[in-house]
């Protein structure tokens, strides 16, 4: 029910996603509302939580929402994993009560993949669902973030970066600096390879993979690449616009372009993912085209092959037992 | 003696400032390594702050380093402002503790102009003095950004947000609920027009005039920018690269694409501003050209002439008497 562009869209997408990728996709919402389903399997659901709702709340009362129900459908085993571009923090409180923590998982923490054009991309976590964070915390993101990018981007041993003001051990608050210290020391056991503080500046290049970081910080970070890539793109899109001349020059420049916004486009990436739970929960953003919940089914359907729970239980329990 | 092109670059600087503004301009440093002055007047010190040295240590000991001598001169009235290209921290820290804080005022603030083209820049502070902050500090980083951004950039009535995760008050950490609450009440006095929680994305528009945040977020911030930006600016090259047809039309777009770049390079706007010190000082940034410290030298001399010390010492004292 969820998405800026109203469910007919998330439908197409789901639709689209049957039969490009083969899988099972079952909708979730009122029936009138989602129309022709094209033969895909419906479950009821009468309330819908909205995008202005507070998650929280809006989880607690509205029961037989479509975020609650599709939660509760992987929690049952009649999914494999929840997708939605709904309100994203009743999708993370829907994810969290219905399925719960992975065992030793302190709280989940949602990942979001940022593009580098010519590498594979930076994972950056929490991108948002614990505005306040321990240091311990951030050792478990340390752990999931790297057994996700090896999971999702095929890195075999991904550079762990802590999210600082300097590259100093020294620098940054007192999380920042006990965090450093407890990854320098190996608290994140032998999978994590931390390789030091990181900056702002080094999120968009290809100096690390996995950055760490509290969630304020952290979707700080996010919606500041996205209003700054916006920025960039309006600006010579109005370059390009000046007079006949550079207009003649922006149809030529255009083909080499367009891979750059494709490559940029969060569409391309199918969303962010909220690791910690006893399942795999896709959250795409708000504003996702059909094409960018095909992407979003296809990101869940690999984590689900791959075992991506596993491999994150896997990871935070053996560093806890170590 | 500071900036990563040496002290030639800031020696060039000066002398071109001296001619083309006609303010004088006093070099402090080493007089061997400064070489020819161009018949401006000369402080000798014996050492040197480093880039790498450690701020609160180095300054401590190295009494005789030109970054002290500056901040002296300006205590003891033989300069009007500092300007420096070295070391952020030790300018900072040097200019705390020669010239001291405004009377009232709990902890100096780093405000730094981001470019918006087509609109005025945007003051981000605290751009990294302070990791850690109390709200009470961030009502007076209000106080003396909306003071900054009416003498620097001539708004009457500069709009502040508060930096945050989201619009609404509930959400962000503890320290900008209670900023929020702090200034939603007016604590910040009738200058302040506070406009409530802004986003990342909001940075880089004309959405908002001056971006209130604790100094961690925002270096993060700026750094972020600083990162994207110079990697759009490579890939956008990159397209124009792509082959002999994409080379000819750049060079149709380089005059619409120059003025663009003009505005985003930092050495246009002169660097960032130390708010709170008793005395002017200006922190170019590490990689400054000549022509980056002539435009630090005259925001310098802009701030001398418009009593920027004096309406910072009035917006923090008057909402302090409210």
């Amino acid at each position: 029910m969820g998405g800026d562009l109203g469910p007919e869209e998330v439908v197409a997408g789901a639709r689209l996603a049957a039969s490009e990728l083969g899988v099972e996709v079952v909708l979730v919402g009122d029936p009138e509302r989602i129309g022709d389903a094209g033969g895909l399997a419906v479950i009821a659901a009468s309330e819908v939580i909205e995008m202005h709702d507070d998650p929280a709340a809006a989880v607690r009362t509205k029961r037989d929402s479509s975020l609650v129900r599709t939660a509760e459908a992987v929690r049952d085993g009649r999914a494999g994993a929840m997708v939605s571009a709904g309100n994203t923090g009743a999708t993370m409180v829907s994810a969290l009560l219905r399925m719960g923590r992975i065992k030793g998982v302190s709280r989940p923490a949602i990942a979001t993949p940022i593009p580098v054009p010519g590498s594979t991309p930076t994972v950056v976590l929490d991108a948002g669902a614990n505005a306040e964070c321990s240091p311990a915390w951030l050792v478990q993101f340390a752990q999931m973030g790297a057994a996700f990018s090896r999971q999702r981007f095929g890195i075999p041993e991904p550079r762990v970066g802590l999210l600082s003001i300097g590259e100093e051990p020294s620098k940054g608050t007192p999380l920042v600096k006990e965090a450093h210290c407890l990854l320098a020391g190996g608290a994140a056991g032998p999978e994590v390879h931390f390789v030091g503080n990181v900056e702002g500046r080094d999120v968009m290049s290809d100096a690390v993979d996995v950055v760490v970081t509290d969630g304020f910080t952290g979707n700080v970070v996010l919606k500041t690449i996205e209003g700054s890539m916006r920025f960039a793109m309006r600006a010579v899109l109005a370059a390009l616009d000046t007079d006949e001349a550079t207009k003649a020059a922006g149809d030529v420049l255009l083909p080499a372009l367009l891979p750059l916004a494709a490559e940029l486009d969060p569409d391309t990436y199918g969303g962010a993912m909220l690791l910690g739970v006893e399942g795999v929960c896709v959250i795409s953003h708000g504003s996702s085209s059909s094409r960018a919940i095909v992407n979003a089914i296809r990101v869940a359907r690999d984590a689900i092959d791959a075992d991506l729970v596993g491999r994150l239980a896997a990871s935070t329990g053996a560093a806890a037992g170590s």
